[in-house]
């Protein structure tokens, strides 16, 4: 059975995400960040975190989980940091905020870092850090997030796929853009491998008895019901293997994007009310800005990352590989084609749309 | 067949090693820092960059490759950067210095980070991150290093094992204190694995066809005579196991260590002369100090991690672990074992050092 995949303008993606925005009260300038996010994040390619998550930010919207009418408020401030309780809005907005502040403390004093407590989902890590590029700045990010990674030897989830994003700029070569979870795998590729009904490799994630499994169903599961195991740290299971750099990457991450700022980690994240409604998520991220010439003469450097760039993309390959590539390379390249082509919609995300769009009372969006 | 280990205390161990490089004409301060951080490693259990390394220490000092009189100078730097040229001195005394600097910028303004070029082997990174922790600071550090790391696909290293050190303070609960190569494993254990004729993981290394290998001899062979294949990024061969993902963080590790100041980086690392005698290695480092209250109250951050440690701690472990380990745990509890009980010095180790003194003219060190 062939399915029909219908193909949207990235334009018209933002501009109907932006007008269900509205409708619910986020306010003009914010939903537009939002929806530049949530669809740069589908023109990357990287789907699970692009449209298909307004159906979460609706509902999480209507039940008093992201505050539409937030009013972000900087609570700690020196020459070049800040703090920003985000007043659990959108995390879209207050990180866009927060980005650019810390990119205009590095323009003045070198180096800008933000970190951001009381906030909600902000999509990628790697567009904030990418926001950096144009200015001659390296560009940080990290965010924790909803408990579904085991540490190495825990039998539950504890920590988050805790991402980091560093965007580097080069010269004539494209930038380096690392957007990584700290996990082996994220939730969506599990997810994908469920619906396959396909065997996982093992050093993805665990069952409730804490013991790799190759069962995707279980595991999610197991994620929904919070009955034990989960995904695991990059490195996998073991010591052996590295799991526990993996592990300790993500709880870094925890410590810059939640105990600095003062948000909720580990498993204080995503609380409920007494009705078992969802409360606002209080997860926190952390930005930096680094000017490249506060080192170097920025041209100089920008010829060395094009020279390292070319040595790594140019090197011998194993036999069953086409490419070396670059950290950032393939959604660069998907976005060039997808601005061309349009952004295929998954039916069932089509659909959830089109449903966003009757209960709010839009005219159909495409 | 039993063999003796012989015990050293860590002062005897100091002194030799400070004496030992002094016989080199490395100034008294100097060789002092150098003993510090190679005996540190050892007492952490870190004996692959210990006092095991004074052999090569030595002659790369002889050869021209580390010069003990070496002169670092500033050569650019703002009110919270700094890049520094270390005159192919050896790595510990100007890291030292370099940290020290960082510390002081951000004691002033908040943050404060320094990069070294023109460096050589520094010993442990965590040394150098931990300095920040008596400061209330979270201390950074990375290097680059020689070339044995196969990017993804990638049939030849032309990446380090580039660690990474994230120290961070906390209350009554000992401090985070993340040091970790980014690569799967270190040349060290697949030594180890080669003395026992011991087959390794799949996910180690690879052979000089690129492809997995079990066989530990034939890599160790391979990196020393640079035919090819090496050791695999955290995450392993494959991007389903997320190798790509230690790759990207292994590039980062280059990008800051090596780019940022403009030293040497991917194969122009451990460069020849003509006369193939090694010529400076000329790979750099990155250092960064944070001040927590940059961002919030120290206290409260102080409490928020010993919450978030215990959590991690008293969680409820798989069936076949005892424990769960917060990064750096085991090695402060090495160190006080071995604070008490002298270094074990591995019969080889001893010898060598031995053959040092007797090299240098000095009387039997133990």
């Amino acid at each position: 059975m062939k399915e029909t995949i219908e193909r949207v303008s990235a334009e018209e993606l933002r501009a109907f995400c932006t007008g269900a925005l509205e409708k619910l009260h986020v306010p003009r300038g914010d939903a537009q960040v939002t929806a530049e996010v949530l669809v740069e994040a589908d023109l990357r390619g990287i789907d699970s975190h692009g449209v298909a998550r307004m159906g979460r930010y609706v509902s999480g919207i209507q039940q008093g989980m992201m505050r539409p009418n937030a009013k972000p408020k900087l609570v700690h401030e020196t020459s070049n940091t800040g703090t920003i309780d985000a007043d659990a809005g959108l995390g879209q907005p207050v990180s866009h905020k927060a980005m650019e502040l810390a990119i205009e403390k590095a323009r003045e004093h070198s180096l800008g870092f933000v970190a951001v407590k009381n906030s909600n989902h902000f999509g990628i890590a790697g567009f904030y850090a990418m926001m950096a590029l144009a200015e001659d700045m390296i560009g940080i990010c990290t965010t924790n997030t909803e408990v579904i990674v085991v540490p190495t030897f825990a039998r539950n989830a504890l920590l988050g796929t805790n991402p980091i994003a560093i965007a580097v700029p080069s010269g004539k070569e494209r930038p380096f853009v690392l957007d990584m979870s700290t996990s082996t795998v994220t939730r969506g590729k599990v997810e994908v491998y469920a619906r396959l009904e396909k065997p996982m490799p093992l050093n993805w994630a665990t069952d409730e008895e804490g013991l790799a499994t190759d069962d995707p169903a279980r595991v999610i599961q197991n994620i929904i019901q919070r009955s034990g195991g989960g995904l695991l740290p990059l490195g996998g299971a073991l010591e052996e293997s590295g799991g526990h750099k993996g592990y300790g990457m993500a709880l870094a991450v925890e410590i810059f994007s939640a105990v600095l700022p003062g948000a909720l980690y580990a498993n204080r994240v995503y609380p409920k009310g007494e009705d078992g409604k969802p409360l606002p998520s209080g997860i926190g991220h952390f930005f930096g800005a680094i000017r490249i010439d506060a080192f170097r003469s920025k041209d100089e450097f920008k010829d060395d990352m094009d020279d390292l760039i070319r040595r790594l993309k140019t090197a011998p390959k194993t036999r069953e590989a086409n490419r070396i590539y670059i950290h950032g390379e393939k959604e660069f390249e998907h976005a060039e084609q997808l601005a061309k082509l349009g952004i295929p919609l998954n039916p069932k995300v089509a659909e959830d749309l089109r449903g966003i769009a009757r209960q709010l009372g839009m005219s159909k969006p495409f």
